[in-house]
């Protein structure tokens, strides 16, 4: 239903609106059964009082064009041979029988939720893996207006193939050298973000019934991806040196699973580096198994301590790692650009299922990222940001050291954006994230990061996104928390001790 | 294999590149099998001479660390135990075991040869469906960089809800209402170009063997996103009124499909508007058969002449219609934004599948459309692109009186992107497209829109991307190129009787 107002005319408000629901009704284009907006709703998205409204509608139902219905408000009558009762018309759809299996699948979001309190600007967050606010290389955009304006630099903002800018791929060859890995523009696809590499090899990979191997803990929407396409997911554990190589071994040996997911470098929760023994084997494991390995290289470049290790990447010539990362880390995230780089035959079928997912990731952001490589910036801030990111990681390690509780257990990741802890015996998780929350501080919960009913022993810290100033309040604050519960804990069991003990 | 390169050092460069894969082969960084770089290539990604990577192999060579192997270049070569056979490791993944049922269904990109055949230079294209780069709104972008660098608008660089800005949602609830629909931020979602919708409500909606009905001809890759998920899709024919509601009534009777895929206003390819009537029609069955209805409005508001018909999303109120929209078609395409209107049953779920898909859409592409459409920019911009777009189609339509064979058949569309050509009887619109790209003009053959072996005897005109100067031209080659192939037609198919006589 169209309605436009003329607020020039000498027709008044009210009569204007009759007249154009009047002639819509007369036309056909309002069915019998069709709903007009609730007065005040109306009224409002008009800019006229509600009264005009009413008036309208008067008019209307005295022409018997429109009537009330309890809980439907006012609705368009039948026509006059009265052939269709509005009253079976107005159903909405079975919902139970609309969606897919895919979609009934979903897990719930508990995340999206703790994002919304940590955007809260009371709250110190400890839980977003995001970038530091004042971190971000703002300069990237230096000159980007002259460019598109007077320039007209179109390339910008028109498509562009489904691969990407070929020149941003050739930047991206140069990137990948500095990582150890000599490619081909024809090995990389511009992705927008690597979440989105995850999900379309899911989808071009793994059938249901496959199966996939992933480390626990591991990248909760990277677990979920998988399982969206009916394939199955197994964890293997992780220790200090990443994942357990002999559990993987036996796994492979067992289950032959497709895929292979891992976070070798400063791992999502862990902070965990893979060693070098490790990560050899498992490339030895992907060649005698013939099973792919996703890399996820997220935090790769954010070293902060000791010998980079080679990625995974660097050390197959074979095809069978596929290798991820992404802008959102070290640029911006808002920008929603990362990149692949694997065998040209999965390059292919990725670009095949891409040009019907999206058909390609914004120009403007390869645009801009093109540009910031190219003119040497991103270097640049690669070597500032790592000095920044060093001395939050520090001062949050500093921070526990002096307030956590002494059976909290935390590591001193080399890289990348977090801190894993194991909390004191009896303290949940969970229940710490409401607690903690009281006291104006946010972090991820472990139990986010299993496959199974798993980590509720576990937090995650993000140390990049607060403000270095509020690092050791909000550690002092979480570490109270923390002491609250497990004194609580303490009384709790306490009292469901007293509790059971007469009934035995 | 990282190398890095001491310029500074005294050190030759080949005796740094020996001396760092040898530490790389010697810790194990480099395995047994692995390829070292073609020389060449590894000399250019290093910025040093072929000699160079010569000198440097001839070292570890001489070492026992690489040998050569006919057709594997230089490879490092096992260790002293020589327990394991580099001949064995060095295999590809067995590729036809690698790839999904889903990726194995893709079809060939017919579209996408053309697509880069279009953008030479030299070559008029009336083959891809975007803006004229001189119609772009390039004020969009005025002032973003001083908002970016000097008031620091990080929102625009940094994480969004998947559903898109709030602010952004409730703007384009004022641009729906003046499309005739009266929703809330809760039923809008912000999608990475319509594509993305398309391909998520299939994913979200569709289960393998379910059926979906499309007009035919219809929209190549939204086709595809539903065959991609293992649906059948069934197409009907349309005429000057849109598709055949008779032959759709049928088909719901016989075989329920899930969901119904349209695009009634200025249809891609044909540019047919759907009559009153028949959009009635269309609602009244979706509530009867209660079988949603996806309305894909790219072209709606580039209304040339004529009354803007009520879209379907209008005459719903039961939650049946779910309507998609973008600005590729008026503002820019490389932005990737585009959005869907829904019940907020179902945008809840799209949601929940963009989170695992992309995480949200752009959000620099978010918050530009935003200020262009709260400034006002994109309403005085929609004036001035439909009366640039009616010229170019009337010049058009003006040529092909002028040029068109008499037995060439097109139609006037109100609005939109596209005219629709029949070819004279015997022309192929494949064999076309060769004849007519050796005089240089592209188009789109009729073939690319049919779910089934049809449409060779169609052609789809673009006329909004060329400039005005290149239509009269672009039109008068094309008819040519019909021309002669008419007239071979004829002489090739005599040429065959002769040859075929004699057997007889």
């Amino acid at each position: 239903m169209r309605i436009l107002i003329d607020k020039e005319s000498n027709e008044p408000f009210y009569i204007q609106i009759f007249e154009q629901i009047r002639r819509q009704i007369l036309s056909g284009e309002l069915l019998p059964g069709y709903r007009l907006p609730p007065e005040r709703k109306f009224a409002q998205s008009l800019g006229v009082n509600r009264s005009t409204i009413l008036n309208a509608y008067r008019e209307l139902k005295a022409e018997g064009l429109v009537g009330s219905r309890v809980g439907a408000g006012t609705v368009v009558l039948s026509d006059i041979q009265g052939d269709s009762d509005p009253q079976n018309e107005a159903q909405e759809p079975i919902w139970n029988q609309i969606f897919s299996q895919y979609s009934n699948g979903f897990d719930s979001f508990f995340v999206k939720e703790l994002l919304t309190l940590a955007s809260r600007k009371d709250v110190i967050s400890f839980a977003t893996g995001i970038a530091a606010p004042e971190s971000g290389p703002i300069e990237a955009f230096e000159g980007i207006e002259q460019e598109l304006l007077e320039k007209k630099d179109f390339r910008a903002l028109f498509h562009t193939p489904t691969e990407g800018f070929t020149t941003l791929r050739e930047a991206l060859c140069g990137l990948m050298r500095r990582r150890g890995v000599y490619c081909r523009y024809e090995d990389v696809i511009l992705l927008s973000g690597s979440q989105q590499g995850i999900d379309i090899i899911s989808r071009v990979i793994l059938d249901p019934g496959d199966i996939v191997v992933v480390e626990e803990p591991s990248f909760f929407p990277a677990i979920q991806a998988f399982k969206a396409t009916g394939a199955r997911v197994i964890g293997v554990p992780i220790d200090d040196k990443g994942m357990k190589i002999d559990v993987l071994e036996q796994l492979l040996h067992r289950y032959r699973p497709k895929l292979i997911y891992t976070m070798p470098t400063y791992q999502n929760p862990s902070g965990v580096d893979m060693g070098l023994e490790r990560r050899r084997r498992i490339i030895e494991l992907a060649n005698t198994y013939k099973v792919l390995i996703m890399e996820d290289d997220a935090y790769g470049e954010l070293c902060y301590e000791g010998h980079q290790l080679p990625i995974l990447k660097s050390m197959d010539n074979n095809g069978y790692v596929i290798y991820l990362s992404t802008f959102s880390k070290n640029v911006y995230a808002g920008l929603r650009l990362g990149w692949m780089v694997a065998h040209k035959r999965i390059i292919k079928r990725v670009a095949a299922a891409k040009q019907i997912i999206d058909l390609h990731s914004s120009s403007l952001s390869q645009w801009i990222i093109e540009r910031f490589i190219t003119n040497g910036g991103l270097e640049a801030h690669m070597i500032k940001v790592c000095r920044e990111y060093k001395l939050k990681r520090d001062v949050m390690l500093d921070a526990l050291s002096k307030y956590a509780p002494s059976d909290l257990i935390w590591n001193t990741p080399k890289g990348g954006y977090y801190i894993w802890c194991k909390l004191p015996q009896g303290v949940s998780a969970s229940e710490l994230v409401s607690k903690a929350a009281e006291r104006k501080v946010v972090f991820v919960p472990g139990t986010s990061f299993f496959t199974s009913d798993q980590g509720d022993d576990h937090i995650r810290l993000n140390f990049t996104y607060a403000p270095v100033k509020d690092i050791k309040p909000g550690i002092s604050r979480l570490c109270e928390a923390i002491k609250d519960l497990a004194q609580n804990k303490v009384s709790s069991e306490a009292y469901i001790d007293m509790e059971i003990n007469p009934i035995v």
